[in-house]
């Protein structure tokens, strides 16, 4: 390695190093910190931020790539050098778009909205959340034109969290889902909960403890705790931890956050991985392309009879339950049960995306300048009956349900519903190259798709463009049909069961 | 405050969160940290003492504390900044001492030695330790040089751990103290564990919880968790954490493990609470000092009978006994429990401090040329055998047992002394401002104590020099009277229950 390209290398792995130590701050936040040490540990996570934002926008790492990329250029044998650099570059170009003074401005704003709409939402009013929430969308558009865009405003934003993706591309998805998706959700039912007695923390901890390793997340490489909101998060190349939370009358809630969680937490893992990790060739691909693997895992694994064959003496053993008191069917009855909700998060993988798909629509609006934001909740409750039949009697429960626009963040919702494509179609390609996958799975062994997914996924890291990637992945750029016909096969399961 | 000590003071806070998230890695590293994650966390943990080192000894800081100075030299209303500035400017002077070429082979070597000094201890052979241990020796020689001193170049070393303690002095204290020690041992004894079957984990962690919440470290500034050594850190002004470990055979090991470390973090905690903290004057005032409070709380409180007529009913609760399973008086016989053994860290209060006294008296030597590091072993048998009749088989149990000396920590000893010193002299001046204390005691009522510490000692903070400050709080510099007595009357306690 020339001197040149590796001192580059040594100032991005410091880089990486402090914003490993920002998540160990934030992890500890969450799971283990002392009540009065909130404050402080705010004051800390906010240095580290200053000093990683001026690392990585400022000149000396700006000069340390400009002389990596010269030696690398009288190199005869430098493709994944060159790849590597052109990644970096596109990020840093992206942040220097933005002047400090809007990015200053920004920060001030999402951070006083999010106050804002936690108590708007506690009153269920939007009328005290309109005037901040335009003010967001008024910043969301300077922004946009800041980063530049072809087509419309809408690109720019999503592109931060989805790269190369266009809205009118993601409308043409969403559209042939919605199409199949919404007789789908006039057949969806509920079952009643199979647990009769609540499940103290301790047992349903210990089953929970695993799950990760089933899948093949070690406890050399992980851990698992409790925390308010369950998340998974990378603390260094071979230091992925995840966590969950009990809720003792629902512990299938856990059992589930901790399958999406380990599915998040394998894809850093094995971007870790990669040869001469860490670079920017071994970061997420996208937002849409991490929540793929938590998806997979959760919904194409967790939600599958097989899964649940192999894991019920365990749970039983672990529940210290008997299997008359929880039979199988009744278990797997829970784990397909559909219910038509108000709330996005309390969604099964039937009605789940059409709640994205009503966000994507509005926010894009709000964006593009087609809706303005005062008519937000009449539009909102409309698409809410038309889509679901719900009626919403209180914002709370409806325009103000959800955080993401009060930190800014448009753009991000259909992030969800990609990943639950690109998880159901990376799924589809592994089942027809290993068609036997049951009878391992059976026995709980899940290391062949974790195997395929690493060589298909993990180990490609940014090489190539999202849709790219996918298609060298599964044979076909991203098409929706892949989840329709997961979606069909659970409803064919749910009228078997009724 | 004017904006030249403002700016100054923001740099200082930074720093102080830098060194509080270093505290967290570690904290982190030897309670929760997945196997895998240790060798990226050095990596962490080295990064982030470079980024502190450099802005402890970088010219940014010397600038901003010279323009605090000139600003105070113009503000009459300055005595507390000025010796602020004062007390930070020596701190920066003797890190100035030492060249950066020094440090560099300083840490090489300690780094390397610790390496070899468990390895020979693994097979107990001093000659596979002496080369190395020499060169440590010549390099804590140059240190001394470097940092310069009066006397001796022991006093130098010593400087480190106990600002302006001289090794005449402490060799003083020390005879006085030896002196009276080696009758009091001859009558030590030894009584039978009380514990008839293991205590587990679970049931001793119950108990060990209560300890912390009962000497008034809540639960909202800390939290008790396990590690292979306990220890105190603070990783904020209100985050100050705990650790023990658990043998299930010897469960007063955990409880007195918390007690002494409950110790630490409320100083640690007293000093937090002082206006405008952080600042150079709300750091800890030395070792000794910062062991006086451990030991306070572990041995003043921990081994008194009061405490334990109160803590009695919650032990037996927590580990499921009844009291004829654990009489009262085999459990106190435990607590006041004294015996003659070879290693220094399983030495109970009455031998422990001749464990020290033999240290110093060797590294003193060293030090100062007049004993060889090669006749060390020939040395320390003969103290060993004339201090407490112990024959010395292995170097192992002999003089390769702390790791101390592999880590160049020459000085740091003798605090572990001036604590138990300091400690009972500290409580002695209490218990006469405040007879009646045994009255809270029994109902678990610590606060009078605590208080008294905090207004004393915590919240004085570096305002004086150590022996001054002993003064002030106790009306007598530092004297070995003091713990001398409460060794006499633990052996008086042992011959009542012989």
């Amino acid at each position: 390695m020339s001197s040149g390209f590796q001192n580059y290398r040594r100032f991005y792995t410091q880089t990486k190093h402090l914003e490993n130590i920002s998540s160990l701050l934030h992890w500890d936040m969450e799971t283990m910190l002392p009540e009065k040490g909130r404050e402080e540990r705010g004051s800390q996570l906010s240095l580290l931020s200053e000093i990683i934002h001026e690392r990585n926008t400022g000149n000396e790492f700006r000069v340390l790539v400009d002389q990596a990329k010269q030696s690398v250029l009288s190199d005869s044998n430098s493709q994944s050098k060159l790849r590597e650099l052109e990644v970096l570059e596109e990020d840093l170009e992206k942040a220097q778009k933005l002047p400090t003074s809007f990015v200053t401005q920004w920060t001030e704003s999402t951070a006083r909205s999010q106050g804002i709409w936690a108590k708007a939402k506690r009153n269920s009013s939007f009328a005290d959340f309109l005037p901040v929430l335009e003010e967001l969308i008024g910043l969301a558009k300077k922004k946009a034109d800041y980063l530049g865009y072809t087509n419309e405003p809408y690109d720019a934003l999503l592109d931060s969290y989805e790269h190369g993706a266009k809205a009118g591309e993601i409308q043409e998805l969403f559209d042939g889902l919605k199409v199949e998706l919404l007789p789908l959700i006039s057949k969806a039912h509920e079952f009643p909960n199979p647990f009769l007695n609540p499940i103290p923390e301790e047992k349903q901890l210990k089953f929970c403890q695993r799950i990760p390793v089933w899948l093949g997340l070690s406890q050399e490489v992980s851990r698992l705790d409790l925390s308010i909101h369950p998340f998974s998060t990378s603390l260094g190349g071979r230091d992925k931890r995840i966590t969950t939370r009990i809720i003792p009358t629902e512990p299938l809630s856990s059992v589930f956050g901790v399958l999406h969680e380990t599915g998040h937490s394998l894809y850093e893992l094995g971007l870790s991985e990669m040869p001469e990790a860490p670079n920017p060739l071994t970061e997420f691909l996208s937002l849409g392309i991490h929540e793929s693997q938590s998806r997979l895992w959760e919904n194409q694994v967790g939600r599958s009879k097989t899964f649940w064959e192999f894991a019920y003496p365990f749970l039983l053993e672990d529940f210290g339950l008997k299997s008359h008191e929880l039979p199988f069917d009744s278990l797997f009855r829970s784990v397909i049960s559909a219910k038509r909700s108000k709330i996005r998060v309390e969604a099964d993988p039937i009605t789940y995306n059409i709640h994205i798909i009503l966000r994507f629509e509005l926010e894009r609006g709000l964006i593009n300048g087609s809706i303005q934001a005062k008519d937000l909740p009449e539009l909102w409750n409309l698409k809410m009956m038309n889509f679901l039949g719900q009626s919403i009697e209180k914002d709370s429960e409806g325009v103000l349900q959800d955080i993401h626009w009060s930190m800014g963040g448009f753009g991000y919702f259909p992030t969800y519903t990609l990943g639950n494509l690109f998880g159901a179609q990376l799924f589809s390609a592994y089942s027809k190259l290993d068609p036997s996958y049951k009878e391992q799975w059976i026995i709980g062994d899940f290391s062949g798709l974790l195997q395929w997914l690493k060589k298909n996924l993990h180990h490609v890291g940014k090489w190539h463009s999202i849709s790219k990637t996918i298609e060298l992945a599964t044979g076909e750029t991203p098409h929706h049909r892949f989840l329709v016909q997961q979606l069909q096969e659970q409803i064919i399961s749910i009228e078997e069961a009724k």
